[in-house]
């Protein structure tokens, strides 16, 4: 739906959110279609703190194709970012009163997130809007960016199907429940104290691929059946069920990581403190009341209810001393304040680890993309160029 | 061969070496005769280097069994000693002139090692030798210690079969190659700084079998062929096949215990390092110099030979620069100095990291459990205790 297709110009402004998987994805049948070796479930994650948005623009005014990612201008003969582009190409043929040149600004919040996978999926939703593609192709385009990425085109929990066919057509995102299935859901990131960058998760899983003898076995018979049991703990709300499976699901992740030559480490010593903190603080209760995640990087993803979140945070605050305070440390969905018992402090019988955690983003399940209707907000101007105010972000 | 028979007293005083996988042994599918999911494979090391020394002495004067362990007296109901005196008692009822009460006291060099893995078999081993036991029937009740440290019993490369028989009677070590057919070898063993103290072997194979979907597959599946082209790379001395599978091999056994719930990490940021040094080293030579290995800790133990010794010493100086010098660093088998290029240290490209690694001993492959002559080095007196020279160690 461009914004004015009777003038020369047309812009549009979407934005998209963060996926975090409980069921991953590692590991490709395709290379060139970007076919999942495993189906994959993840939740979306509200955009009221986490988000990426992009402005396309579109004239025949445009001397070339252009592309800003977070305020600077990237090389459009990127790979992947051709493979998107080729696929909008063809879109643009099928539409007359747009065939021009377009340009496109991309910005993620909080703008300290390296990882890419988030703008190429936001930048061929875009696309779509503008050029009015279908939905239903759109999971199959937008897996040629980023496979997982595919998993943010629906809000709540989404399953990327491995699919059947050959061409890969069935390889596509569907929503398993919606954001406001399981409202007492609450979601964490707790963003540790960063050492060096580890390897890429696509050439992390091209290795993995090439090397572990373990990911062939996860693939064929492990994950089909947690699929299986992720789908109904979900759907019957069972927090512990739910917990312990995708605690054990980012593990097998992990040690796929280690079982590939040269191994690939993304946990460091933060992330086992991390973990070890929720086995004890599970343990004390008897029951799984927190539950960890980790992707490809040390910061942890932490999945707990309402009625367990202001004490957990106040344990992480506990054992995790930050080294600033307030807003600086934590940021989105307010908790409350909470006392911990001596007790738990105890039982827990861990170390203190000041600054291990830099902060803590608090936020919960929530919608897919949406279009941005406010021009105010677009992040190119009528030149096709981004706006002043987004450049100096 | 009791050193006196026909006096009250009989003393014999034993060294075992220790041994290190190279395809790693985690998981019993008996857990009371301690029989493994997966056949493994060993290097023993030189005693020269590292030792376990035992004197057992054995009279019908003695008022009951006592057992010391590094110059501290041990309970005599643990239950896994208590496996072992079971059956050091039946040998006894077989041997009438020995039918008396026993005293025992261990001492590992060096004494930081707080593994008791080496302790029960050279305690085994040195009862065999009191008692006259055949050596064929010492596999199996080595075994009732401590699984892995079976591979003791011999010199050079040493397996430990899976066997087929419900009682395990074969499941025994049995001798590869010996100490000397591959003598251009080396081994180091670098000791990382301590953090916390990890979960237990025992207990932590015991949660694999338990919780690991991927042990049963890493057993069935990829352990035996694994098997087969060890001893085929050991025969052929073949280096780069040997590092590479025995560094694979380490890594498959990490993830197997980060497979484990809940998750089991004796890998630590200092491992990773070293690990990442290792894969880089060789990448700047195009071919498999050193490999590394690690067993139940954060230990690194290299592989390497003799012409490339020296100069991955100096890259692990240079790397991890130590915090003492001289013997205090660098203990056991010598290496010559060796200067490092400025492009080698560019191509590797880390940070160093000083006092990471607290101190390394250099050593090669050795021969199997000694008896010691010379009664000057037994560790306990005439009447049963601890020499005072040996308690005040």
């Amino acid at each position: 739906m461009p914004e004015n297709d009777k003038q020369s110009l047309s812009m549009v402004t979407c934005t998209a959110p963060v996926n975090i998987a409980v069921i991953k994805y590692w590991g490709k049948r395709d290379e060139d279609l970007i076919l999942p070796m495993n189906s994959s479930l993840s939740l979306t994650l509200h955009q009221d703190q986490l988000k990426t948005t992009t402005t396309v623009a579109c004239s025949r005014n445009f001397q070339q194709d252009r592309i800003w990612l977070n305020g600077k201008e990237e090389d459009i003969s990127n790979p992947r970012l051709q493979s998107c582009l080729q696929e909008s190409i063809l879109w643009r043929l099928n539409d007359f009163d747009c065939n021009g040149t377009c340009t496109s600004m991309t910005s993620c919040s909080p703008n300290d997130d390296d990882d890419d996978v988030k703008i190429w999926f936001v930048l061929v939703y875009t696309l779509s809007q503008l050029f009015g593609v279908e939905s239903e192709q759109l999971s199959a385009v937008a897996r040629q960016g980023s496979g997982s990425a595919c998993r943010s085109l629906y809000g709540g929990f989404v399953q990327w199907k491995l699919g059947e066919q050959l061409d890969g057509k069935d390889s596509l995102a569907e929503q398993v429940e919606s954001e406001s299935y399981w409202p007492e859901l609450r979601v964490l990131t707790l963003v540790v104290s960063a050492e060096q960058k580890s390897v890429g998760s696509t050439s992390g899983m091209h290795t993995s691929v090439e090397t572990s003898q373990l990911l062939k076995y996860r693939a064929d018979v492990v994950v089909p059946s947690r699929m299986e049991e992720m789908i109904r703990v979900i759907r019957e709300r069972d927090f512990p069920a739910f917990g312990e499976l995708t605690m054990k699901d980012s593990n097998q992740f992990h040690a796929i990581c280690l079982d590939t030559y040269p191994p690939i480490f993304y946990l460091n010593n933060m992330s086992h403190r991390i973990i070890s903190l929720v086995h004890r603080y599970n343990q004390y209760y008897g029951e799984t009341r927190v539950a960890y995640t980790f992707d490809a990087g040390p910061n942890a993803v932490i999945y707990t209810l309402q009625d367990h979140l202001s004490e957990f945070v106040q344990v992480v605050r506990h054992f995790f001393p930050p080294e600033v305070s307030g807003e600086e440390f934590f940021k989105g969905l307010p908790v409350c304040s909470a006392d911990l018992s001596e007790e738990l402090k105890k039982d827990i019988n861990m170390e203190p680890t000041p600054k291990g955690i830099r902060y803590i983003i608090s936020t919960k399940a929530g919608p897919g993309p949406c279009v941005v209707k406010d021009p105010n907000h677009h992040l190119l101007g009528a030149d096709g160029l981004p706006k002043k105010s987004v450049i100096s972000d």
